[in-house]
């Protein structure tokens, strides 16, 4: 059994946002799952997906202190500067978070932990909507 | 063919930890499959899974050493202090290096190079045991 | 439908290197699907994958220069020295980059996004060949 969707994201400002009711609201077939695997995937190069802590909004605003501070801006040595300072830190925050992520399905749910839910991490400054790709697969109940 | 396990971790300390062997112990499964992947997926937020080195224990130690440094404790600007000042770092670290790992099925076996193995990356001083899900799937031999 | 072969890359200089042309034509059978997963693992601990942009290589130019800078070689710290001032580094980067990657296929073709493409990460100076194994799976069309 595959399903395969696309979710398109509103627009969010710079951050780390919770997405995982988003995801979850267009995926019909996963209540049907016994056992599977949910696979998103970001179609963009300076926004990302990651897994983490679901209640504490100190911990998303913490995540973008840190990785400004990891990931500088208009550091002297970039080469890529034309399309404004947040690009360049934008794609390497997006790969060191990485473009998909890959979650067990049992009896018709994400099989995450208590504390985890889906970031969306939105690097640029004007990202605008974000484009998912989700596929869905496994045995059926 | 499908197959989902939960397999619990015994607590170990804050540091790098080779776990091939605990892994491969509970996917009996395995040993039937022509090809596949084994998803591995840890549901927790302050712990986290790679593959890297599986030789030399300095290797480890050292990737310790790197993480505590890029993701320092006690930084000022840091909200999310309640748990400790190893938890906020923890969630950072785990993000940096993800929830979960896909890995290749040949001929019954994991598809890992000679020196790779498998990580759990525990992050907080006293994590205690953490949970994985392990799903494989595939065709059968 | 299940399909896994491997793909030996040519050695490249250390830094970041678009290989999606490398990767898609080795992968005859996609084609022929209609909705499923490629995924692609380096068997290999010092260099990685990643997704990120496909058009300007000034991008692949800096994030060499900010990898470099983010795990520095010759950390006093550094235990594990034996095999050069760029091996430990090299595990470090691999591991913040990650060792696989998964991608929707829909309709016979990778479902990237516009700009985006598969960058094998060469974290050492002398690598050489880098060996892939690449699992293909899904609905056929």
């Amino acid at each position: 059994m595959w399903y395969q969707t696309e979710l398109t994201l509103r627009p969010r400002r710079r951050g780390f946002h919770l997405i995982t009711r988003d995801v979850e609201q267009v995926l019909e077939p996963l209540s049907q799952m016994h056992i599977g695997l949910l696979h998103i995937f970001i179609q963009h190069t300076s926004a990302s997906l990651t897994i983490n802590e679901n209640a504490d909004p100190t911990v998303r605003n913490d995540f973008e202190q840190v990785f400004n501070r990891l990931v500088p801006e208009n550091a002297p040595y970039y080469e890529h500067t034309l399309e404004g300072s947040d690009d360049l830190p934008a794609h390497i925050k997006a790969s060191l978070l990485g473009p998909a992520l890959t979650i067990p399905i049992r009896d018709g749910q994400l099989a995450l932990g208590t504390w985890q839910g889906i970031y969306l991490c939105e690097h640029r400054d004007h990202g605008g909507s974000r484009r998912l790709v989700l596929t869905l697969q496994g045995q059926a109940l």
